[in-house]
């Protein structure tokens, strides 16, 4: 809020306050139909609130102009997506969820043209979904190098085997880009595999489930699915980006994403902490004595407004560091608000439960959805562990040479 | 394990060789598809498990010899009770399952020849089913004496009318024992209340729905159900004990419903560190180098457990304590082990999950199910918070005369 | 670092730099000696060191340039505070250590031109020293508005009884200010007090004891006198601002002296994790294998960074939002960095012990020294606890009128 | 409390509550000066209370009747352990104190007759004092076989050379035993090291410096020893027990050596909890309002009581254990206390601080001398970090064969 002051221009500040109006107006009551009913029962809905957000000029504000979006920067934008995380459907609404808006961002650099037409194109006018296939289910994900996932040439083709999960939103995504090993015995492990663009018709390509995730099999967006490619054939011209650079290209498409996962995640905590403190006033423990009125719960709503102004400062910062100095020079930032973020956010929900009681672990409110969803926020993207060594041995670098 | 050497005597040590085993044996490979599939359809295999079980001499260990059981005390009964609790079935094929293992105790202790003869002993048997409508939607469960259903005598019959939830195992229940005003207006608010038997055809009783809790509508014993008491009638020899009684009989009922509770959050615990580390073991993070080589996850086994030990250690002398003083005498002990060992519980659960990375927040493991359906340890039988400030109390006390 | 690159300006990070060259060069080798020898044999070396500042013209960087500073601002200051934080005399060196930046702060704004000339302009020249009486030892600290000391009109004369202590620094001060109700019954209980500067050769005045704090009697500017006021009488001017203006003045007093204790305590983290950083990387577990290459102190220095970094990231703001709004605009703030930035400070401090393992707590290195004097921060200025509940009752306000 | 209802004889009850009287009457008293004032100068009212105990039959309790003592076993004398731990001479005043304690233990059973009548003999009686030199400055602790200390056999003598610190309580002690290398080049190096007793009167040992702990440089049986052996010759009878038996015998020796300090701990604890919960009654924040009101304190005091009483429970199994199947067996449950109990002693003693405010952090009371000096539990006989790892893979073990 007064952040908000001091960072955001007066532009941004009004922005802002839209966004806040049209979410409260136009999303909350849609919310609980959409992650605790059928997604796909609610796309409708969901759509013609896309179409609203069109008209209101508030679609896509990750875009360009050119591309139909609001042109705003990461830093802008990043005070945009923790209004909109304070939805778990705002970002949808706005057409700059995950993993689609990491894939606009890769394929608006590195796409060829006629790839930008066929897919870009539409998805970026929400017409229609991807999915990004990288982690597999017998490899550890903490350490991207290793991959089973094959792309062999032949011909003018990439014949694509391999096994992927977690393929966030596989379930009505229109197609995908896999990361396959191209290159597997290239002596450096960072250049062995690539980026390739697959289109999910293709008849080498399976999803073999929604993975049940926390409870929820989900569908459609709100899903992670496990897909398996069998002799997947795909033009050579999908690549996206040079072989041998899906690594690098998996980096530039992390840094962006984690200031994205990180403000959703802030606006997940500002959310949850409204929630605490309206079940702590409403609550009467005795007439006229509010559970509001507990020292204990005093403590957690104090802690919990600290660390997420704490967190805030910190991702707009490292946004403004990789606007600034690009998303190498902020690898250490960008681990840092990973761990920082993520246990504050699981921090933060778990105090909004137990201030809610019984009610907390029903589905009656969101906090339960975000509990159970969020919990890998400490896992993906790298678990929280291997972000601080990562941390601490580039500190410790500074001191090495002495 | 070295802890049994000691409590436990040589037969209860045997006893519990051969619980694990069953449990290994037969319920181990239904787990999944109870917990995550449609618990109704895995009933004729639980069926058949519990005849096995009486056929081996296993059912009941909580009851008396006569009713069906062992035989064992409360302190014999928590060390079977940590190995049933291994498994999220485990209780139930013994048919030592809250709520209905409360409701034995204190029907045994309180309930009519009668309503022995026509609910409890079935109930003994694992014929049916029974649940126990206590907490209340719109009152703070944090404290009992909140309470807003009513019991009205008229003539012969009690009319009830309220509004519950959290009445676990509703579904599918073939009775409940409900707490409800019968004194509304006695200066001592702990006379107000009494224990009714309220059979679960009668058409005064609805169940309203099975709320949805961290994802799970649930269903028949792995349910919450929402219920409602409209203008129903029972007969004034379905009072448990004497009227006004309710408060003082829910203390008798809790005191080893908390060692059940906790001894089986103990079961959880060990379970969680097995798969801890099996999978810290298995996962390699290169060749030859399993994640168990890393020292954060040492620590988090290690820091397990010492806490599981220590929190059995507690809940072993409280059960002893209650066994040799009373449930009155031991309240404090009581509330120490319900506070100190839901926190080992979660946060062991926690870092399980952390340790099995993506794997651990899908369904294919039980730590999903435990990490949700057990958050509410930390807030069922009054919230952590409310247990702390009682055991203070209580130590103050000591002090204030001086 | 990284941050300096944003928010200082170049002329204030070359300060920085200059700040730091003199620190490493000139006080590093004097912090043995200070801290834990007799700070009074040391003093002709500060004094040396205090006109070399001078000859450098970095002598009281807080100090407006008439005054014989450099002229900056609260934000600017707060950058060369962490600098200077870093050395357990560094503040001092400079001449703008508390208490007695804050009596200049405090005179500067509310001081008549009489106690000016003969008090402050000495006092920022660095020829005397001042405290500031106002804890006292029968009345909690977390509310000041409880206070015994009385001040009573006699003609000209304030006659001044009371029992202080925490006197900071009254071992060989030249004056102090004391706090002292001047109007005891006014209904206002925030009216009742009055600030009035008393010169320490008064006979009513008596030093009974340097407090033993953590071990250490201390002595001259390292110590905290326990004092008595008894029939004091000094002239009716010697009040500060006006009567009854006492809490007004001392929250003036408080606002900018928490930026200032924040960034010294971020100075102290930063130097703990430099020393941690160090050890880690020389003590060697076994040839080859430095301590640096286990995970669990690798968490630490990555925590501690990233907790390091979001105390900078606030309290700036903090800096920033008192410069523009004054500092009841952000009392709320101000609690949130006391509460944070003291936990942060333990917590890092602890951990550079355990990596340092038996040297950590000889007085062979500083961290002794700040683990003992330090644990104040979390108790001084009200403990964290008060401000958390300030903090709390603030954020449940904006929803109390729903 | 009701801990020893169950757990102890009502002999040794009784004996608890001797002992505590004995305390209270007689030790207390004595406190502040032995620990703030000089240790020396207190020595003449010590050893009068040294003849008291042994006229009321207290005296080392851990000794055989034969040789003066109690004839207590392990587990009988944890339970006075405790008590004495309250105060921090407790164990002094009764001769049960570390490092003599340990070095009694070790001289039963494997010092020759010779050494047990000149040496063992007085030190049972209280009439000289002892010390222990295993650790030195430049190697690593927590790894017990890294030693440069040498012991040279020439001729009927050992000449020892190496430089050892943390010798506790050298000042004033009549003898060493000193770990040294005897077989340097042996290549398993848990048979290079022996054992040695070295009389202080010895020209070729000196006492370097009582090391500054935490601001005391201490004297006497209240300090550390940096200590200098520099071609200092003892007859070859002063080995204790074989030559290369070093390590096992430091095994030896360090498991009831931890039962003691943890029980000692568990005292401390237990005064610490006192002393807050007296001080929460008698603090009021407003008339009528003391701390203890405070839900915060009631949390603490809550968390306080379970964790020790867990310690406790976890503390008597382990020495039980020790009794009945040696402290090999107990190799684990000892590094399970070792962390479990240091780790509940600090954050008991830093709630006791925070709950005293500003007295907390002052030498009046004795909270900052058990703050400081017992901030190197975690440190010594190997730090917490080395305790979980060797615990973790030792259960690891468990699963690693399948």
């Amino acid at each position: 809020m007064e952040f908000n002051k001091i960072f955001a221009s007066k532009e941004v500040q009004d922005l802002v306050s839209r966004y806040e109006n049209f979410i409260k107006n136009h999303v909350h009551p849609l919310e609980q139909e959409a992650v605790y009913g059928s997604f796909k029962a609610v796309l409708p809905k969901l759509k013609s609130l896309r179409e609203l957000a069109k008209k209101e000029g508030l679609f896509a504000p990750h875009l360009s102009k050119e591309d139909g979006g609001l042109g705003l920067d990461l830093t802008e934008f990043a005070s945009i997506s923790e209004v909109l995380g304070k939805s778990p459907i705002g970002h949808y609404i706005f057409n700059c969820n995950a993993p689609d808006i990491g894939n606009m961002e890769l394929m608006h650099r590195f796409a060829s043209k006629a790839l930008k037409e066929k897919f870009l194109a539409p998805l970026q006018r929400g017409e229609i979904r991807s999915c990004f296939a990288m982690t597999e289910p017998n490899n550890p994900g903490s350490n991207p190098v290793h991959l089973s996932t094959t792309a062999v040439k032949e011909g003018n083709e990439y014949v694509i085997n391999g096994h992927k999960w977690f393929t966030t939103a596989a379930d009505g995504a229109d197609f995908t880009i896999v990361m396959a090993l191209t290159d597997p015995t290239n002596p450096n492990p960072y250049l062995r595999a690539s980026m390739i663009l697959v289109p999910l018709d293709n008849p080498g390509y399976k999803l073999l489930r929604n993975i049940p995730i926390m409870g929820d099999v989900g569908e459609d967006y709100l899903s992670h699915g496990e897909v398996m490619f069998t002799n997947c054939r795909v033009p050579v011209s999908n690549l996206i980006g040079e072989e041998g650079q899906g690594f690098a290209l998996a980096q530039e498409r992390l840094g962006p994403g984690r200031i994205h996962h990180c403000m959703r995640w802030i606006g997940i905590c500002e959310r949850a902490l409204e929630m605490m403190c309206r079940r702590a006033l409403s609550r009467q423990l005795d007439p006229g004595k509010p559970l509001a009125s507990q020292q204990t719960i005093q403590n957690w709503i104090a802690e919990a407004a600290a660390s997420i102004k704490a967190s805030r400062l910190m991702v707009m910062m490292t946004a403004h560091k990789i606007e600034q100095e690009g998303a190498k020079a902020a690898k250490e930032d960008i681990s840092t608000i990973k761990f920082f973020v993520s246990d504050v956010l699981m921090t933060t929900l778990d105090k909004a439960i137990q201030v809610h009681g019984a009610l907390g672990i029903t589905d009656d409110t969101l906090l339960s959805f975000w509990y159970r969803h969020e919990r890998g926020a400490r896992i993906y993207d790298g678990p929280d562990e291997v972000h601080k060594s990562v941390l601490a041995k580039r500190i410790l670098k500074n001191y090495s040479q002495e």
